[in-house]
């Protein structure tokens, strides 16, 4: 391709909103232009690149044998309405309207069509595994559209769902999965942390995201500094500081040479920093107990302290049996912090958060700040593992103005539950080495799910099993960005000149720079071209009427794996100068050798990162 | 690929719905499913076919230096109300609105994002011409859809733009554009009538349709029996019975022998049929004159008669001045019918339509059903050339049941512009060679245009030439609609049993049928299948454990070219049995050359149709 005949729009000035380098580069580079607020062109230099990446895809979710189909991008309201997820969905989806009053969603996600298709289909337990995939246009309506096609409100997403009769069925369709979207990222030359993370609004369990490191990266991470132990913060564990099996009695044992716990005034003492200033000690001597409201709780509570008269629903004939609401008292160690996703995940329920503080009063029978475990017996106590060893602690004393102190685990007070529910902080220890734990800000390019029968169920997906029984099949998913795959490339290489593509996603694999494109310069330089077109090597050739600086620094930020320069000072010794775009060093070469040579590193570097 | 690995579900019923082959069969076959009216999934053999559509169509837009870019699918409504197609494309076009009330148009076409990303990159000459295209999802709200994916909602469309500096330049453009679609059509094995066509809604002049013929076609041709004239009705123009450059000397001379017209009573006679059964005459006889309303008439009308106080006017400050409403009467020889495309193109009026009866009362001083041209000279008379040789006719005199008889053009009236305004029919002749034009239904697969300055001017698009001075460039579009193309495939291509391949658009080139899937006959099948693969071939391998004459069946609906039946018999002689799809005997052929033979068979099947 000759330069001039593409359409490749580079600029010097950095658009004022581009704050990261990817951004910052697709735009300069020409690979992007805005339309609108999130909304994106990709310009002919990036649409190449992002069709790599698009076929890198292909190969990987064909080698495991899903199968690509494509459902449409709008999609009828109806089987939105059917999972439940027209309303769960709320303001992010966008829906639109006809003018027969057809309600139509712009999918951000197919679970729905798959299974209104598979559903049809689906007969006999011979038909399964399933798994089948789309890479196709997806949209959300992000309210901060930022960070140029990082976050954008319309990407193109791959998504794969598949059907399952058993659940070993689904590991094994979800651990190939895993392992191609390794491949991918290694294939595009990113560098990605696989990390268990909570599954969220989308249910069912057993999930892993692949993420990489981001300056702005929406997700927290916990990443051992001696293992490969990675986890999204929500989910993060951490080696407890006494092991879980630690049992009241031997807390007891620990607490023989505590003196007996006694109240103590604290008069307008109310935070753990007033107190600690109060009694001229640290946030780890306490016992820090906090009331939780949790909405839609599976959990069985009918054992549960001052549970006793709380009722079950149904919110739905399908549904699972729910408290509507219920009060948990949280006690944690005082320098540490309940992690609110896991003590969901803990009590089964759809949200949790701080109880009013009315609430706090009536349960607590004392105003906000003076909760505590000892004596607290109108609701359960669930406990952090943090709790266990501390056996001579200040606490609540369930009243105004008065805390305990001296208060020992297992011998005054234990608890309903007790489990990790703190968030993990850097320097905390690895749950698997022991190791230091610390933190990096990541973004998510993929992840895969066992979902379960939330969608198989909901929307009527059956088949015959050997017994010609009836079942409902198990499901999973699976979703790679890529868009946001493309710019984290970028992130991931790139220097102050521009981007340093990778052989595999660069939209051409060797830019030829004529110092001017006349004459024997010409001659050599279309020769070349067209010898290693022939040698399937991509080729751009600048053959524009611009100064040898301005060309240079194009091809630098665009990041073209190789550059040839050809000049007539080479040429008077039938040379060429190349370059590979990572290095500061060039090396002249024969002309007659070019062609050849640069086809076996462009082959060798395709050949190391797809292997 | 091994069928039981694919998702190809057939159907022996035919949906209630489908009533064309390519409907019925794209159901059966496995390769559509329908998720709501007018919007389908593709299915994993659907979608193989579909793509390979989409691959000839992007080498060929590549091969005429197109440049392949991605706008979004969902776009901002800022661009569609610049220019001023928000409030055009009506009920049709989908929008939505988002929670920040930003409107969005789920784009139906894709002129204003193009020129949106051109405007703010072109500076100078040198960038043109400019010809960009995408292959994207498009959206247009199809009261009716139906037919499957001939004419569904949400569709694929191949749209291609191009900027240019002068005519010349776009019409290079415009004729690559042609052969270019030519050839693709060719690739798909599909045959094309080229029309010249109506350019409608889409503004600009220069214009032409690649149809296919298809019973539920939404166009009408006209083509010649003798010459390869072809043109949509709305524009088709024929032979005329008198030539354009008859003048009204030459009439009057024809109508030497013609008695002097005369009025004569024709009572409650007010129809053409009437009229014939009253003077025991035919429709040929009448100058039929209808009285016609058209709105916003560009065309100069100061010196038309009954014109004098009509006032110009500008909707908008960068259009054109026109006529709000001006009246005409239309004259026509009383068997044809005036062509309103073709009189709304004469006077360039954004629509005509019949006056009011009020409006013929006030016009012709008469009750409807009594206009004629003689003494008329309260609006301009537009006569159709049919007109021009008729020295004897019968017309409307003006009053209530009173005719002229012997009316004679040029002697007895003349018209203010004479031109070609006729619906032309089967039967009449052809404007190129005379021969006998017919009549043909056809569905429009793709449309280039020229579309001149619409889209430049109102979104205010500009370059400096080669003095610095600033111009608008001129611009052109090109669409192909590739699921319609690629059921127009099957339509053209398919007997009772099913789908008939071409080989470049067949989702694979062979099919091997083992009549039982074990043993020897796995063996030899799997053995055949890689070596097939090795050559290049795409192979389904039917390993289910059904009886044979479902696997034959299934071949044949399926449409595979080439059929390959591996049975014991056969291979105790060594032997397959090998079949092409559109052909009822099958032949035996040694199992060692059976690769080869198909190999070679099926790259002459690709050489026939890509060359």
């Amino acid at each position: 391709m000759n330069y001039s005949s593409s359409f490749i729009p580079t600029l010097r000035e950095v658009p004022a909103d581009a704050v990261i380098a990817s951004h910052r580069l697709m735009f300069r580079a020409g690979l992007i232009r805005k339309l609108a607020n999130g909304l994106f062109a990709y310009l002919p230099l990036g649409l190449r690149s992002f069709r790599k990446v698009e076929q890198i895809i292909r190969e990987e979710m064909d080698a495991i044998g899903s199968l690509e189909m494509r459902p449409p991008v709008v999609q009828p309201g109806e089987i939105w309405k059917e999972s439940g997820r027209w309303d769960a969905m709320g303001d992010g989806m966008l829906r639109a309207r006809n003018r027969l009053e057809n309600d139509f969603v712009i999918t951000p996600t197919a679970e729905e069509a798959f299974t209104a298709v598979v559903r049809d289909e689906l007969s006999s337990y011979r038909q399964l595994p399933l798994s089948l995939y789309q890479i196709n246009t997806k949209f959300r309506d992000e309210i901060r559209p930022r960070y140029g096609v990082m976050r954008g409100r319309e990407f193109v997403m791959k998504d794969a769902y598949s059907y399952h009769a058993d659940d070993e069925s689904q590991d094994e369709t979800y651990q190939a999965m895993g392992r191609a979207y390794r491949k991918i990222f290694k294939r595009c030359g990113l560098t990605v942390i696989s990390v268990k993370a909570d599954s969220g609004a989308m249910g069912g369990s057993g999930s892993e995201e692949f993420m990489v490191e981001s300056e702005i990266g929406d997700n927290t991470l916990i990443l051992c500094k001696s293992c490969d132990y990675a986890a999204n913060v929500e989910k993060a564990a951490c080696a407890p500081d006494y092991s879980p099996r630690f049992s009241a009695e031997l807390a007891r044992a620990a607490a023989a040479e505590t003196p007996a716990f006694e109240k103590i005034d604290t008069p307008n003492v109310k935070t753990i920093e007033e107190l600690c200033a109060f009694l001229k000690t640290e946030p780890r001597q306490f016992i820090k107990t906090l009331i939780y409201r949790a909405v839609n709780v599976e959990l069985d509570l009918s054992a549960a302290p001052g549970c006793e008269k709380l009722e079950r629903k149904k919110p739905a004939p399908e549904a699972p049996y729910v408290y509507p609401e219920a009060f948990f008292a949280v006690a944690i160690r005082g320098d540490l912090d309940v992690n609110e996703a896991k003590l969901a995940a803990l009590v089964k329920a759809s949200e949790v958060s701080l109880a009013a503080d009315s609430d706090v009063r009536r349960l607590t029978n004392a105003p906000v700040g003076f909760a505590g475990p000892v004596g607290l017996n109108t609701l359960p106590v669930i406990a952090d593992y943090s709790v266990a060893g501390m056996n001579d602690a200040v606490t609540g004393a369930l009243e105004k103005d008065l805390h305990y102190q001296h208060v020992a685990y297992g011998r005054d007070f234990t608890c309903w539950m007790m489990e990790d529910i703190r968030t993990i902080k850097a320097g905390d220890r690895c749950p698997v080495c022991g190791g230091e734990l610390y933190e990096k800000k990541g973004n998510e390019l993929g992840h895969i799910f066992k979902l379960g029968y939330k969608y198989t169920r909901s929307m009527n997906v059956s088949y015959l099993d050997e017994n010609g029984k009836s079942q409902v099949p198990t499901m999973g998913s699976y979703g790679i960005g890529l868009d946001r795959t493309l710019a984290s490339v970028i992130e991931e290489h790139h220097d102050d000149a521009g981007i340093i593509w990778p052989a595999t996603i660069a939209p051409y694999h060797v830019v030829i720079v004529p110092i001017k494109y006349n004459g024997e310069v010409k001659t050599a330089s279309d020769k070349l071209a067209a010898e290693l077109e022939q040698a399937g090597i991509e080729v751009l050739l600048d053959d524009r009427d611009e100064r040898p600086g301005v060309k240079f620094n194009d091809a630098d930020l665009t990041g073209i794996p190789w550059r040839v320069v050809v000049g007539d000072k080479g040429l008077a010794q039938a040379q060429v100068e190349i370059k590979r775009r990572p290095e500061k060093e060039s090396r002249q070469i024969e002309l007659t050798k070019a062609a050849a040579e640069l086809a076996l590193k462009i082959r060798e570097e395709l050949a190391a990162l797809n292997g």
